[in-house]
């Protein structure tokens, strides 16, 4: 059996989306910049996507920026957040703690640069309190950045209630949506987002592509300077395959968004109460207010790493977290974030499905977690000295 | 007839591009970061077009970084120089006058915190000259900029010979090789290149691609921040399809380079020839030092955007000059620094070949252009004015 159960790392791209794709490969491959016939078919596909994406957030198509994916996104919506902030002398920006790395390390820069952040604690259930948002802010805060929902442990944030904090309290309000969009619900205007980031391989569509949303009336600072393209606020060549696949895509995604998150949650649901059984181990994150495809487990006295790579031997592809940080030693800062200890934060397990993951699979996912730990234990020193009582068990 | 002549704007993906591409998009289509089997076979593909792209360059793997294209190279290697220089104290950058606005925007950003940048004149042939760069160079230079071959125009620069100026003088040298790779032989160690820029889509590969050579030892600043992706340097999930894409595309550009350059340079002279018969009309830049598929005319008395229109209404597809440009109504900062008047330079015709063009749409494409100018001139105030002697022609 070959199971695929890490599509919250990358998704497979649909035929759909690859055949929306096909053709600006080779017919339609114009620039859109060039005032000729084979670049205005391609200048043509720019505003069919542009104005299709746009649909599917609830914004206008002139606030879709296009970007080479969700990192570039969030990069530039924080600089761009942070430059019209400095220029009222407003140097505070407001995020959490389990944020991915593109805003992090952004907020590190700018606080290199004189910045001040304020990190909010995401509680052990993995989710920020809009009235934490409120008591942080202050008159010199100039932006708010809250994923919309967690990368690792799957938990969707109050976005609207944040939203609605930020605009009355004046201040600009960014959400890294990486993880969320085309898996649930976004609208930008009903749910008071001024900035929004997302990526299209994380929903069946291709690698290489994103989307700023900027609310209009915001000035966006550019991070590649060049042609002017993309209403000169993103340099470089529009990549007309890339956006037409994303739009394809996110259409497709959002078509289906209830019937798939009914199907791929109680999958979810399936294989959390499953791998529950598990002595010793615990569910990441709150059980209800997460992203229908998400399972990220503790489980005492092994180590992540070897769970992957037996799990991958039964055919079963997952994750001990983000990819983005996989080569590193260093335990999840999003596990730490939600207060699991160094040595309970490296034995853990995400699995994200999709659509296409099956019940069959579910349990096989299930019974194979069960052998991979229940053999890791039994090699495992610190099990040993766990069960021998010579060590106090940290998951009850 | 339909004639693509606007390949330095961008170029028809070749078959084999496309089929490197395929299967990464839904059979081998892991996140390279993730350590399951699905990730480390994109992994493998990472590896592989990274080292077969270093081949064609003479570089080693480690020293390229993959981009979204050739801005964003651009941008990261001037940018990553000026940081680099900035901590010597050493603030002045020497670039040319003709550059591509990737380069120039980007050290007017420079130049806004207080770096200095001597932009050396052209000529009226468009080659800048070693010895410019030589008395140019101070001991606060931290880089010299110049373009392996102009995008407009097509001039060839004395690379090799300025870095070897570069190298004696201890000064970083980038090429933003964009025009040039897959066309004209490149090989950074040969030719004392440090940083080169170069993006696929210039021939026959993905757009959304590029490459950053840095020669090892050079600190890069991170334009993108996140996830530890090219060993830190620049954030985001790779695109694997486009490398690979772009991988193929420039093995077989470098594999057919001779032949490739001896045909398309033919069809260029034969263009060149027959266009030249035009009255007032002035091929801009050297006519031997320039890239084997590049022309550019001035015509005196017409406008060069109307020029366009009725060349695409014949079915030729051409530009005016640099399709990043081509929204806006200022005349060409190339041909303005090779010394063309506004008035001239607004009358510009660019046709630029690939190895698919051929005689009989090379011989149309001279009809079509004589048909179309003599047309303008007919119905053209300033044309009138110059042969009633109201007007002196610049072009005589």
């Amino acid at each position: 059996m070959h199971i695929y159960a890490d599509n919250a790392a990358t998704t497979k791209m649909s035929k759909s989306a690859i055949d929306a794709m096909l053709p600006y490969f080779d017919v339609i491959y114009g620039n859109p910049s060039s005032l000729h016939s084979v670049g205005q078919k391609a200048d043509e596909a720019l505003v069919n996507a542009r104005s299709r994406i746009a649909k599917q957030l609830g914004c206008e198509a002139k606030e879709i920026t296009f970007t080479s994916g969700g990192s570039e996104a969030d990069n530039q919506a924080i600089i761009s957040a942070a430059r019209i902030g400095e220029k009222k002398g407003k140097k505070h920006i407001i995020s959490t703690a389990f944020e991915h790395h593109a805003v992090l390390h952004t907020l590190n820069k700018l606080e290199k640069e004189g910045f001040e952040v304020t990190l909010l604690d995401v509680h052990e259930n993995g989710i920020v309190l809009p009235e934490q948002v409120a008591d942080a802010v202050r008159d010199d805060t100039c932006l708010v950045t809250v994923m919309f929902a967690n990368n690792e442990i799957g938990t969707i944030q109050p976005i609207k209630e944040i939203g609605q904090i930020c605009r009355e309290r004046g201040v600009l309000f960014h959400t890294d949506a990486v993880q969320a969009a085309g898996h649930i619900r976004i609208d930008v205007k009903e749910q008071n987002i001024d900035m929004l980031s997302l990526s299209a391989h994380k929903f069946h569509g291709p690698k290489g592509a994103g989307v700023l949303y900027a609310k209009k009336g915001i000035a966006l600072t550019n991070l590649i300077e060049g042609g002017a393209q993309e209403r000169g606020k993103r340099a470089g060549t529009e990549n007309i395959p890339a956006v037409m696949g994303m739009a394809a895509a996110l259409e497709d995604a959002c078509s289906h968004i209830d019937e798939n998150a009914k199907k791929i949650s109680a999958l979810r649901d399936r294989i959390i109460a499953g791998i529950s059984e598990i002595p010793h181990s615990i569910l990441n994150g709150d059980a209800e207010k997460r992203l229908p495809g998400n399972i990220n487990f503790c489980f005492e006295g092994i180590e992540g790493e070897s769970l992957l790579l037996l799990l991958d031997d039964k055919g079963v592809c997952a994750s001990s977290g983000s990819a983005c940080t996989s080569g590193s030693l260093d335990p999840s800062h999003v596990l730490l974030a939600i207060g699991r200890v160094h040595d309970v934060a490296h034995g853990s397990l995400r699995l994200s499905l999709s659509e296409e993951n099956t019940e069959e699979e579910a349990d096989y996912i299930i019974k194979s977690v069960k052998e991979v730990v229940e053999y890791l234990r039994s090699i495992s020193p610190v099990w040993n000295d766990l069960i021998n009582g010579k060590r106090e068990f940290i998951i009850k």
